[in-house]
C-alpha cells in the first residue's frame, strides 16, 4: 500500500478526535466517518447514485454473505465488487468473521478455522483466515479485514485471552495469505472487556503493522459506558498514524462520543433496519413514523432536513406506504436516516475542525438523548 | 372542463390512430400514452422523480384501495392525491368498479351500488355511483371515471346486457353527481363481447357528453382477436374528438394493435408486476432474469435499452439482488419494464406522424413475438 493511505490534516486538543484522510484506489475517505452498510451487495432498498447524493464516501459489504452468494468467483468474474453493483466508490469488506461467530449452534470454532452451516441451506462450509483472505481478495474491496474471533458479551477472562491469542495467529496468518496490493488490509483488536488483554492485542497486532487497525467486539451487548472506557484505555496505545475502525457501530450518540475518543471509521446496520422497522432518526431522538399519532401528520420526518425524502413528503405519506407494505415507504426512511448520520459526521468533522466537539457532544445530547 | 381538454394533432391515413394531446390542470399528455399504475398512491418501489425521469406523464391510481387505506378523507386534508404522493404531473384514479368487482363472493351488486367486505380486514362497505365520484372528487385526480359494472367473461347475452344497462344508469348518477370542475368525468362502455351491446352503451353514454370515454370489460380473459374485434366495431361509432381510453391493457402487442384501432389511452399493472416477479421486457421476448441462466450473465437486460438499469447493472447483479430479496432487484427491473413501454409508446407515435404505425406493428411482433 502507499504511504498515503491515511494522512492526519489536524489533531484537537481538547479531545483525542482528528481530521484525516483515507486514500485508496476508489478516491478518498475524509474521517472520521460513517460506512453505510450493503451486506449483500446492495444498501437495502438504494441505488448507488442515491447514496452518492447523500455524500456516502465509502461502504461495507459482507464476506460471509457475499461468499455463499453469489460467490466470490461470480463476483470476481464481474471484474470485483465495485463493477457487479456499480458502486465506484471505496468498499471495505468484513473478514466473515463476525457473522460466522454470530450463528452460534450452527458454528465449531478450531485452530484452523471456523466451520459453519450456511444459513440459507444448512450446506457445510470451512473458512480459515487464509479462506477469508482469498475470498476478500475474490471480491475486491479498497480495505479489507483480518478473519478474528469476537468473543461475546460477557466472557470470562480466560475465554477472551485464549480467543485473542487465536485472533492474534489469524492475523498473522491473514497477512501472509494477503497479496493484492491495491487492498489495504486491516487487524482486528480483540480482548472483550478486559483492558490488559486489549493492550496486548494492540501489541501483538502493531508488530504486523497492518495499515490499520479495527477495534472488533464491542457494542456486542455491553453497557455503552464500558465501552467507552475500553476505547479511552485502547486508544493511547494505538498507533497516531493508522486509521482507527470502530466495528459495528452506528447510533448518534457512540459514533460523537466514539470520535471524541480517537475512533475515526465506524459501520452500523442500525440506520438501513431501523428503517425498515418504520423508524426515523431526528435531533429530537428516532420517531417511530409507522405509528398511528403520524396519520394525519403532514410535516416531514424533520423539519429543516435538506435530505430528498423531507423535502418531498409527509409523515402521514411514509406511515401510509408503511403500513400498505409499500417499498417507497422504507426507502424514503432509509434515505433520511442515513442523510441524518452522513451529515452528523459532516457537523462532527466540522466541530473538530473548530474545537468545539465537546460542545457540540452535550448540545446534541441534550436534544436526542442517548441511548435510545 | 375547457373545450381544449382533447385536441388532435394528426389523423392517421392507414390506420384508427391518431395524435392527441390531453390538458388537465397538472399539465399536458401526448396520446397514445400508457399509464403506470400506482395502486395505493405510489408506483410500486418508485419514487415521482424516477418516473419524470422515464417520461411518465400520467400515472393511475385506484380509487377502492385509497378509499380503504388511508382514506379519501386523509388525502384530501393532504390537498389531494398530487400533494399527498408528491406527484405534480396528470393522475387518473378508476371508480373502484372494477375491484369491487373482482371481490367475488365478497361483494353484492344492487341497483343502488355495490355492497362488500374489505379485503384488508373484513369489514362492510357500501359504495355507490355517487360515493364512488365522492370519493374520486377527495382524491382530486386530473381524470376520473364513472362507477360501472364490469362482467366477467364468458357471461351470456342476457346478464351483460342487464349489466350494460346498469352501467348506463350509473353513469347518469355519476355525471350528476360529479361537481369538481377541475376534473374531467369519464364515462365507460361496457357490453362484453356482443357487439350490439358495446354499440348500445356507447350511444348511451355519447347522450351524457363526457369529456372522455373508458373502453371497460377488455382484457378479462377473451382471445385478444376478440378483444380487437370488438375494438374494431365499437371505435367507428364513439366521437373522434373525445379520448378513448382501454382500461386495463399493457402488453406491447396489445398496446400496438390497440393504437392501430384508435386507442389513445392505457393502463395495466403489467410491466410493474412483471418486475416483482421477476420478468424483464425486451424487444425480443420477455426474459425471466431471476432464473439460473442468468447467474453468470454480464449483459445489461438489454443491450442498447438507454434506461439507468441497463446503463449501469447486469443480468448476473439483477438476478442476484432477486435471489437474496434485495428491493434493489425489482426497483432496477420495474425501471427497465416502465421505460420500455413509455419508449415504445413515443415509437408509436413517431410511427403514427411518419404513416408507417402497421410497419412498425410487423416488425415489433416479428421480433418480440407476441401474446407472450
Amino acid at each position: 500500500m502507499s504511504k498515503q493511505f491515511f494522512s492526519v490534516q489536524y489533531e484537537s486538543t481538547t479531545t483525542r478526535a482528528r481530521l484525516g484522510t483515507v486514500t485508496t484506489p476508489h478516491g478518498e475517505i475524509k474521517t472520521p466517518v460513517f460506512m453505510p452498510v450493503g451486506t449483500q451487495a446492495t444498501v437495502k432498498t438504494m441505488a448507488p447514485h442515491e447514496l452518492y447524493d447523500l455524500g456516502a464516501e465509502i461502504i461495507l459489504s459482507n464476506t460471509y454473505h457475499l461468499y455463499l452468494r453469489p460467490g466470490e468467483d461470480l463476483v470476481a468474474e464481474a471484474g470485483g465488487l465495485h463493477q457487479f453493483m456499480n458502486w465506484q466508490r471505496p468498499i471495505l469488506t468484513d473478514s466473515g468473521g463476525f457473522q460466522v461467530f454470530s450463528l452460534g449452534p450452527l458454528r465449531k470454532i478450531s485452530e484452523e478455522g471456523v466451520e459453519f452451516r450456511s444459513h440459507l441451506d444448512g450446506s457445510k462450509h470451512f473458512i480459515s483466515p487464509e479462506k477469508s483472505i482469498q475470498i476478500q481478495m475474490g471480491l475486491g474491496a479498497d480495505i479489507i479485514m483480518a478473519f478474528d474471533e469476537c468473543a461475546p458479551y460477557p466472557a470470562d477472562y480466560e475465554y477472551v485471552k485464549k480467543s485473542k491469542d487465536l485472533t492474534t495467529r489469524w492475523a498473522r496468518r491473514c497477512k501472509a495469505a494477503h497479496t493484492r496490493e491495491d487492498q489495504a488490509l486491516f487487524g482486528i483488536i480483540q480482548g472483550g472487556m478486559y483492558k490488559d488483554l486489549r493492550r496486548e492485542s494492540a501489541e501483538e497486532l502493531l508488530e504486523l503493522d497492518f495499515p490499520g487497525y479495527g477495534i472488533g467486539g464491542l457494542s456486542v451487548g455491553e453497557p455503552k459506558e464500558l465501552m467507552y472506557e475500553v476505547l479511552e484505555d485502547l486508544i493511547p496505545v494505538m498507533p497516531k498514524d493508522k486509521p482507527r475502525y470502530l466495528m459495528g457501530v452506528g447510533s448518534p450518540d457512540c459514533l460523537i462520543e466514539g470520535v471524541i475518543r480517537g475512533v475515526d471509521m465506524f459501520d452500523c446496520v442500525w440506520p438501513t433496519r431501523l428503517a425498515r422497522h418504520g423508524m426515523a432518526i431526528t435531533r429530537k431522538g428516532n420517531l417511530a413514523v409507522r405509528d398511528r399519532p403520524y396519520g394525519r401528520d403532514f410535516r416531514p420526518i424533520e423539519e429543516g432536513c435538506p435530505c430528498y425524502t423531507c423535502q418531498n413528503f409527509s409523515r402521514a405519506y411514509i406511515r401510509h406506504l408503511i403500513k400498505a407494505k409499500e417499498v417507497l415507504g422504507i426507502r424514503l426512511t432509509t434515505i433520511h436516516n442515513l442523510s441524518f448520520l452522513i451529515r452528523l459526521m459532516h457537523d462532527i468533522r466540522q466541530a473538530i475542525a473548530e474545537e468545539r466537539l465537546l460542545e457540540f457532544r452535550d448540545e446534541f445530547l441534550a436534544e436526542y438523548g442517548s441511548g435510545k
